[in-house]
C-alpha cells in the first residue's frame, strides 16, 4: 500500500474532539500501518475558536462556519462530536448527502433520526458509523455488525449508563442516594443536572441503538420504556443483599416470536450474573444468540479520551473498507412490530408494606396466585409501628399479570404503601454450577 | 451488490467443520445481506467419508484426497478446521502458496508456525484469520485488530481454558481436585487426557496468540512462561476465599519498557476484579491500554458451534473485505525481547508451612525484608501437631526477588515444606470504589 494523506474535519474541538485530534496525531504511524494513509485534521468546526483547549490543533484549522467544511472538496471523511440535535443532524445529513463518509458519537441523533441519516448515507454511497454512540471504547456496535450478523442474537443485556452504576454501586456500600449523585458530579461521573441518566433517558437511547443493531429493524428512542433509579432506597439495597443480589439499573433487549421489547429499569441482578459484577462507572453489554450462546464486553462506559477513542476506531475502519460495501450502512433490514408492554416474562422481586398481623401473607398470596403468579422466595422482616415489610422473589410471569395482581394488592386495606416491582435477573444456567 | 456465489472447502468436517456448513447454510440469507455473496461448501477433506456425522453436506462433497481442495481453481477461501499440526500446516501452507485466503481454528498451528504462514499468506497477496483460535465465539482478534489497533495496549489478562476454569469454580465450591476433573469429564468439558488444559498449554498457546496481536511482536509457545492447576488444594481455596479473592488459571502477557513478559499460572483474583466473576467454562480476556483503560470480552471458550461461529466470522470478514488490504494478515511489526523471568513485578500471595512457635514469624518477616518484599495482610493457621499455615500477601515486588527469599525460607529449619507463591491481581482502581 502506498500512503495517501486523508484530510478530514471535526465537527465540534471539545473534549471528545480534541482527543480525537490528539489520538490521530500520536498514532499517525499504526494509523498507516492499518490503512496505508496518513490521517489529518483540516477543519474542525467551533462556536468560540477563543475558547480554551487542551490539544490545540494546527493555526487556521479552527472555523466557526460549516461551510468551510462543507464546501472543501478535499474533505471526504468527517467526525461529528459536538452532540445535541440541532445544528448536528442537519450538518451531518448535509455532508452525507453531497457524499462525505460521517462517523459519529451522537448518540440522541443516531436513537431519534437514524433512519433518515441511514437511508441519506445508503443514497449517496457513503458509509456512517457510530459505534461511539454507544458504551463509550467498547466495541459493541462492530461486534455485532461483524462477528455477530449471523448469530441471531435474540436479547441484549446492558448496563449502559455509568452514572447511574456508580451511584448504585455506592448505594450498596452503605451510600444515599442524595449522597451518592454528590459524590458522582464532584468527580465528574454525573452532570450538574443529572436528569438525563438518572430518569433512564440516556440509556433508553443507547439500548434503542444497540436493539436496532442487534435485531435488524429499526427501534427509536420512542420505542424504549424506561425507569430511572430516582426511587432506589435503601431498603432495596438490603433486600437485594439478602437475597444475594445487586441492584442494576439494566437495559433489556427483548426479541420473542418475531416481535421486540425494549426497556430499561433497576433490576435484582443474582450475584452469580456477570452483569452484577459491573462496579462502578463501568458498563457492559451482554449479547444472547443461538450460535454464541453468550458473549459479554464491559469497559469504561464514558470519558472523553475513550470516546475519542471508539470514534478513531470508526474513521479507521472507513478509511479501511472504503469500496467495499461491506457492512457499513443502515443495519435494519426487516419491520419488527413491538411485543405488548405487559406481555414480557421475567422473574420479578416485589416489595409490600402491610399491616403485621396473622392473614395478610395469605391474602397477599391468593391475589398473587389468582393471576399465576408463583412465589419463589419471600423475606419478611418487622417494620416496627405494627408493619412488616415484604420481599418476594417470584418465578417467572407475565409483567401485566403482575401489574393486574399488584393492583388489587394495592386496594388491600392492610397495604401501607404502592407495591415495587423490579424485574430479577438470573437466567444463566451453565451445568454444574450451583447455580439457576 | 450483485450476489456471487463463493464456493468454500473445509479441512475437516468434525464437529466443528459441520457445525461451520450448518451456519453457512441456516444463515445464507444474512450473509448475502453482509457481503452480497452466497457462500457454498463445494469441497470437505475427511480421513473417514463414511463416519456419522452431525449435518451431512451434499452428496460428492466429502473427499479423502487434499487434491480434490487443492488443484481446484473455483475455491478461493479455505477454513482449515481439522486441527494438529501435520498435514494441517502443510496443506495451509501449500493453500495459502497458491493463492487462497485461509480461515483456521488451529491454536497450536498459529501459536507454533504463526510467523512462516502469515509470510506466506502476505507474499501471496491473500488473507489468513484465525479468530476461532482464540477462545471460541469471542471476537478478541477482531477487537484488538481493528478498534484497538492504535490503543496501545500494554495488557492483557485471560482466563482462556475454559476445563481448568470449570474445575477452579468447582472447587470453590467444595469439590476436590480429582472429583471437579471427573465431572469436568463427564459433562464434556475436559478430554479423556486432560493433560493440555490442566499444565496450562492449552491457555499459553492461546496466551501467544493473544501477545503477538496486542503487542505486535511474534510471540511464539516457547516464549510463553507456564504452570497449571494440578497442585492446587482445597487450602488454596480455602486460603483464597479468607482473602476475599477467587483462584483463577490467568493468563497475562505484559509490555514494560519495549519488553514482553507472557505467563500462565494460577492466580489469586480478588473478589471485585471482573475476571474473579469468570466462572465455569467460560472464557474472558481483558484488554488494558492507554485511550480504553480497559476493555473486557466473555462469553463460551470452547464448544462446536462457538468455535464455528468464529470460523463463520472470519470467512464473511474475508470475503467482505477481499481487496481492501485492510488489517487482514501480520499483525507483527516490531521486534521486541521478552523481559527476564524474575523482573516481573506483581503482588503475590504466598503459603508456608512452619513449626508454631515464637519467633518463626519474625525469621519469615526478615527474610522477605531483606530482598524488599513487604508483607501486606497475613492470615495465620494451627494445623495441629505443632505446625502452622500462613497465608501472606505481599506488596508488589520483583518476582525475582520473592524467588531468592522463598528458597532462602525453604531452607530454614521451622519450615515444614516448600512454599507456594502465586500472583495476585486486584490492579483496577476506580476512584470512588472501596477497593485498591
Amino acid at each position: 500500500m502506498t500512503s495517501v494523506d486523508v484530510p478530514v474535519a471535526l465537527l465540534g474541538y471539545g473534549t471528545v474532539g480534541s482527543a480525537v485530534n490528539r489520538l490521530l496525531v500520536s498514532n499517525a504511524d499504526e494509523i498507516e500501518r492499518a490503512t496505508g494513509h496518513r490521517v489529518r485534521v483540516v477543519r474542525a468546526l467551533v462556536r468560540d475558536p477563543a475558547a480554551e483547549r487542551d490539544f490545540l490543533p494546527d493555526p487556521g484549522i479552527l472555523t466557526t462556519d460549516f461551510r468551510a467544511v462543507a464546501d472543501d472538496p478535499e474533505i471526504r471523511l468527517v467526525a461529528e462530536v459536538m452532540g445535541g440535535l440541532e445544528p448536528a443532524g442537519e450538518h451531518v445529513l448535509e455532508l452525507l448527502r453531497s457524499g462525505r463518509s460521517v462517523v459519529t458519537a451522537n448518540k440522541q441523533l443516531v436513537a431519534r433520526r437514524g433512519g433518515e441519516l441511514f437511508a441519506t448515507a445508503s443514497a449517496a454511497g457513503v458509509q456512517l458509523r457510530f459505534e461511539a454512540s454507544v458504551c463509550g471504547a467498547i466495541p459493541v456496535i462492530k461486534v455485532l455488525r461483524e462477528s455477530l450478523s449471523f448469530s441471531r442474537v435474540h436479547r441484549v443485556l446492558g448496563i449502559v449508563n455509568g452514572t447511574t452504576n456508580f451511584i448504585l454501586t455506592r448505594m450498596e456500600h452503605g451510600a444515599a442516594y442524595a449522597e451518592a449523585l454528590a459524590e458522582a458530579q464532584r468527580l465528574g461521573y454525573a452532570e450538574a443536572d443529572p436528569t438525563d441518566d438518572v430518569s433512564g433517558a440516556d440509556a433508553a437511547a443507547k439500548m434503542a441503538i444497540l436493539a436496532t443493531v442487534a435485531f435488524g429493524t429499526r427501534v427509536t428512542l420512542d420505542d424504549v420504556w424506561y425507569t430511572g433509579i430516582e426511587e432506589i432506597a435503601p431498603l432495596h439495597m438490603r433486600a437485594a443483599r439478602e437475597l444475594d443480589m445487586a441492584v442494576r439499573l439494566v437495559g433489556a433487549a427483548t426479541l420473542v416470536d418475531g416481535r421486540y421489547d425494549v426497556r430499561v429499569q433497576p433490576a435484582f441482578v443474582d450475584r452469580h450474573h456477570p452483569l452484577a459484577g459491573v462496579e462502578g462507572p463501568f458498563n457492559a453489554v451482554m449479547l444472547q444468540g443461538d450460535a454464541i450462546r453468550e458473549i459479554m464486553l464491559e469497559g469504561p462506559g464514558a470519558g472523553g479520551l475513550e470516546t475519542a477513542s471508539a470514534v478513531v476506531s470508526d474513521m479507521i475502519s472507513v478509511i479501511g473498507t472504503t469500496g467495499t460495501g461491506f457492512l457499513q450502512n443502515d443495519a435494519c433490514w426487516r419491520e419488527l412490530e413491538r411485543l405488548p408492554h405487559g406481555d414480557v416474562v421475567s422473574p420479578f422481586y416485589v416489595h409490600l408494606e402491610v399491616d403485621d398481623r396473622p392473614g395478610v401473607l395469605a391474602d397477599v398470596a391468593r391475589r398473587l396466585a389468582a393471576h399465576e403468579v408463583s412465589v419463589a422466595r419471600l423475606v419478611q422482616h418487622e417494620t416496627g409501628e405494627g408493619t412488616a415489610a415484604l420481599h418476594i422473589v417470584l418465578h417467572e410471569c407475565r409483567s401485566g399479570a403482575l401489574g393486574t395482581a399488584l393492583a388489587e394488592i394495592a386496594q388491600l386495606p392492610e397495604t401501607r404503601q404502592r407495591p415495587t416491582a423490579l424485574p430479577v435477573i438470573s437466567d444463566r444456567g451453565v451445568p454444574g454450577l450451583g447455580w439457576a
